[in-house]
Parts: C-alpha cells; structure tokens; sequence
C-alpha cells in the first residue's frame, strides 16, 4: 500500500464501486451486462440469467432494537429480489450467506430463517444455498438471487432517452417515515421504559420499512400488456439518488413535477408531525423498493390506468440538467443526498 | 421467539445448516440441486447452471496481521471457485460483496479488489456485480460464483458407492501448517518486534496458506480423459471432515490407508517441528482446497499415472464404518475435528 489514505468517505459508496470497478475487463464472451445495474446478465448457451447480491449489516442496515428477526430474514430476500424485477427478470432461486456471533441462539437464527422461507414462497423462489459462519460481532446477511429474462427484454439504466415519460410505482418516502417513527420511539422507551409506544394508525408506514415487498406484480403488469420500459431501476436509496443513476448512464436530463410525485396520506401526516416536507422524504428517503422507470411516451396509454404507476416527469437533453419543478414554478436542481452507507 | 436458548456450538456450522435447511420445500422445477453441495444446480431453458456463495469474515477466517490484503481478495474468489469445481463444472462470472469499516481507506479496499481482478483474471472468470457497503468493525467479503456444466455431467456429494476408489488431488496438510507458522511468528512479533520472522524454507506451506489456488486442471484433466468421478467435493474444512461428508450423504463407509495421505516434505517436516503427527495436520488441518472425489475401479487405469491424484482408500458397505487403518495396521475411526467457525 502507498502511504496514501483516503477515506471512503470522500467517495462514497457509488464513487468507491465505480473506483473499483472501473478498470473491469470482461473475458468471457457469456457476460452480457457485468457491473454497474441492478443485476448482471448473463448468457448460458444462448439464454440469459440474471444475477444480483446485497449484503445487510447489523447497525449500518438494521437495528435489532426495532427490527425483529423474522423481518430481518424477510427483507434480506426481498431487497435482492427487487434488483431482479428492476432488470424486467423472474426471480427463481435465492442463496443466503450468514454471519452470526454467539450472542445469537440457533432459536434466533431460526427466525431470521423463517422470514427468509416466508419471502421465498410468497415470491415462488427456491432457497439453494449459501453459507453460515461466525462473526465476532453482529449479524450479517448476504442474499444472492438468480432469475430469468425473456432474451434480450432485460431493461438497463443506461437506456432512458430524450423524450421518455418519467414513471414510479407505488408511493414514495414511507419506509423513511417509518423509520423515524421508530427511532424516535426507540429513544422515548430508552429514556422512559414504561411509556407504550405510539404507533397507531400508523401501520402503513411501519409495514413499508419493516416488511417491505418487491414489485413482482408490475414486471407480471408489464409482460401482460406487452410494455417494455426504456430504462428501469428499484429505489433503495431515494428516488433523486435513483433519477440520477439513469440520468448519468444514460445521457439525459430530466424534468420532475413535485406535485406528481406520489405520497400516501400517513407518509404526509407523518412528516408534518415530524415537522419535514414530505416531498424530502419521497425525493431522499430510500428503502420504498418501488420501481422507477422510464417510457416511451407511445406506451402512454398503456399505463394510464394504472393506480400502481405514476408518470412524476420525463426525459430531456443532458444539456437541461436534471431539476425538480416545485407547485410554486421554481426550478430546483436535483441532488443526491439518498441514503448512503459511509456517511 | 421462544424462551429456550440453544447455543450455536451445539449444533456446530453444519448441524446448524442441517437443522435450518431440513424442512426446504423446492418449488421450481428449474431447481436440480439444492442446498447441502458445494453448489447449486439449476436449469436454465435444459441447460445447466452451477451457483455457489462463500464467505469470509475478518478475525474468523482471516487476520489481517499476517494476511495481506490482495491475498484475501484473492483467496475470496478462489475458495468460491473451488466449490464450482468441485461440481465439475466451469465458472464463469463472480459477484463480490463487501462490508468495510471505516479503518480501510479507498487504497486498502483498492488492494482487496486487486486480489479479486488477479483471481478473476487467472481462472478467466468476470467480477459482474456485488455490493459494497460499510460495517461497524472488521471486513466481511462475501463471493457468489457462477458456472457452467455439461448438462447431467455435475457431481454430488451424495453418489459414491460401494467399491468406488477414494481419491484425493496434491497434497494435504500445508496450508494449516502455514497458518501455524505464521500464527507463531505474529507471537513472536508482539512480544519482540525486532526479531526477524524465520520463514526460509517455507514458502510453499505460506503460500498455500496465503495463496490457494483452485483445482481448475483436474477438472479440466477430467474432462480429457472422459472421467466422471462418482462423487465429490473440495476439501476445505480437512480430509477426514469431507470423508465423513461423503460417507454420511453417500449412505457408505470407507477405509482410508494412513500411509497413502499425500503430504508434501515441507509439511511433514514444519509439522514435525511443531510437535504434531503430519497425518493429523493432512486429517483435520483444513483449507487446502483439493479436492476429493470417488472413482468406479474400472477408471483406475485414467489416472493411475497423474501425478496429481493419489487413491487414498476406497468405499466400503455403511455397516463397516469409517475408518482410517494406519501404517502399524490398527483401525481408528474417523473423527470430524475439521475446521470449525462456530467452536
């Protein structure tokens, strides 16, 4: 090693990936889409796999305090089969690897297993391996899924173009949300263990962090009325973080209307009660797993009655920046204050 | 969660693996192996895939004192492809997660990854993917391999039989003797950091221990001499552990004659030095990342004359048991004292 440090920090998670990976030489003529997507693509005798990894980290990724085991094991598979659908694929087998210390009893391993087996079934995905091992502290996660993509109807982030609606589904910044409200009461029973957390009429919020599902419903949607988005990604970090990931690779700019981004009414209650803009939360939040994608503007009617898809703004020349057009008619430029490990 | 508390050193990693996975109901009909191999299998549109995930924890599986970091990028692939081999099958692609504290700078994780792109491009297999993220203390790499076998042409573990030869490729014993040696020398180095390690001599047992490397030849010396082994599986935990793997999954016993272990001269004397039977350090020693397999008698004659491969013993009824018969001709049973991250 030089005697040169810099840390992560200065980087950060996506700044650290393409550091690290942006030298990659692919010898194998079988890799059709390597790093830098949701998932690799991979050609196996002329059909094409996906592949994707994500690892979850106690005290970076989940807290125990609030998090129970099942859910943990549940959202493990989740978060990967997410990055499946975002690449327009089916999800058909999961591998866990696991890293326990010995505070963990093999009763509580069995429930983070039983959430694990809970997400498989629900998502009709076979568990097939993977490896369990020590750690000196903390629990660590590290889900890989594999699916299948109709050849050639994957659909990257680099493919957006001038033009494209702008679309998300679902609702965006109630995971967030509800991760505050549990914090904060995380805090308020620290301080005083007597007092009954509140946290009614709030399901809605805390079931979005707490169990999160993938959108396995939209990629049958799409398939079932023969629409291929132009660019597709699942929102873990925040949908601005999200916008300029397709921005960038692709080559664009964009335009989002700040009323058409979709809020559900706890996410904006909740926010207001925490005294923040509910459109923060939607724009930096993170952890929806909604999917954000792009379309040509001839698929128009194809989605214009859906509830589940939202067109939030469209594709413009790269010259154009990438803004957030407020209710007032300001123009403000995005940035990407998502979620970010090495913060 | 229940009020009992089972300690996860009862059960021990594959007590643990056999209690969490007994109850998997595969729900794919693409799913043609399961859990409880070296890897998965899968059927990909009648082609067959292999998928394998391993992971390697700071302080469990290395030490950063004495093991370089481009040394455990490298080896963080090569004991993922090992299980690839181990099926018989070729990788192809490797995704690599990794949860970093914020003690490694960018030019540290640079190092990991230069291990990782050495492996890669070696046994010319695609870095496709992963996750990097941060932890609260230590290093976590967590590898996914990816490969490709002649369809119905994967070994299992669970398919030896009765009369089959047992073999084992290189040699055993070396890298725990090179984990010995450094651990005493990093002994050494706390209580007097002015001392000059002594490791003339003692390359090849560091290097096996620094620098596994997988058995991509024997594969592919399988394959030109039409072998099929009837089982396998790499030896990573130590030969008698693996045996008993085999035995166990197989429904066989075995013999294995002492006095045909291979073990390399360096070993044998390193181990004599530290006052240890050579033949316990090849039994239970761990990470040599060989790989042993089960042979029909009528293949003898394809590798009678590799060097490489050694017939260790053969496989008996599973009423006989499982024994090692030593050069003075007493029979022991085998133990599975192997490697073990939960002791």
């Amino acid at each position: 090693m030089d005697n040169q440090r810099t840390e992560i920090s200065t980087l950060g998670e996506f700044g650290l990936i393409d550091f690290l990976t942006k030298n990659i030489e692919l010898q194998n003529a079988g890799t059709i889409v390597g790093a830098g997507d949701d998932a690799a693509v991979l050609d196996h005798f002329g059909k094409q796999i996906v592949v994707t990894t994500d690892l979850l980290v106690e005290g970076v990724h989940f807290d125990l305090a609030y998090m129970p085991l099942k859910h943990i094991g549940y959202k493990s598979v989740v978060v990967n089969l997410s990055d499946v659908y975002a690449m327009n694929a089916q999800p058909d087998q999961f591998l866990m690897s696991m890293a326990v210390s010995n505070r963990f009893s093999v009763e509580a391993v069995n429930e983070i297993y039983e959430g694990i087996y809970l997400a498989c079934k629900k998502y009709v995905v076979d568990l097939v391996g993977g490896d369990t091992t020590s750690s000196l502290s903390g629990l660590i996660l590290s889900g890989t899924a594999i699916g299948e993509v109709t050849p050639d109807k994957f659909v990257l982030r680099s493919t957006a173009r001038k033009g494209d609606l702008l679309c998300v589904t679902g609702d965006l910044g109630a995971a967030y949300l509800g991760l505050q409200l549990l914090e904060r009461e995380k805090k308020i029973y620290i301080e005083n263990p007597d007092l009954k957390p509140e946290l009614e009429n709030k399901t809605y919020i805390l079931e979005r962090f707490l169990k999160p599902e993938a959108r396995r419903d939209m990629i049958d949607f799409f398939e079932q009325h023969s629409i291929q988005p132009t660019s597709m990604m699942d929102i873990s970090d925040g949908l601005s973080s999200e916008v300029l990931h397709i921005c960038k690779q692709s080559g664009v700019g964009c335009i989002i209307y700040e009323e058409k981004i979709p809020i559900h009414p706890q996410s904006f209650d909740t926010a207001l009660e925490f005294g923040i803009d509910p459109v923060t939360c939607a724009l930096h939040g993170g952890e929806d797993y909604e999917l954000l994608f792009t379309l040509s503007p001839e698929d128009y009617d194809k989605i214009a009655f859906s509830e589940q898809i939202s067109v939030i703004g469209y594709m413009t020349d790269i010259a154009e920046g990438t803004h957030l057009l407020t209710k007032s008619g300001n123009r403000h430029p995005l940035t990407a204050q998502g979620w970010n490990a090495f913060r």
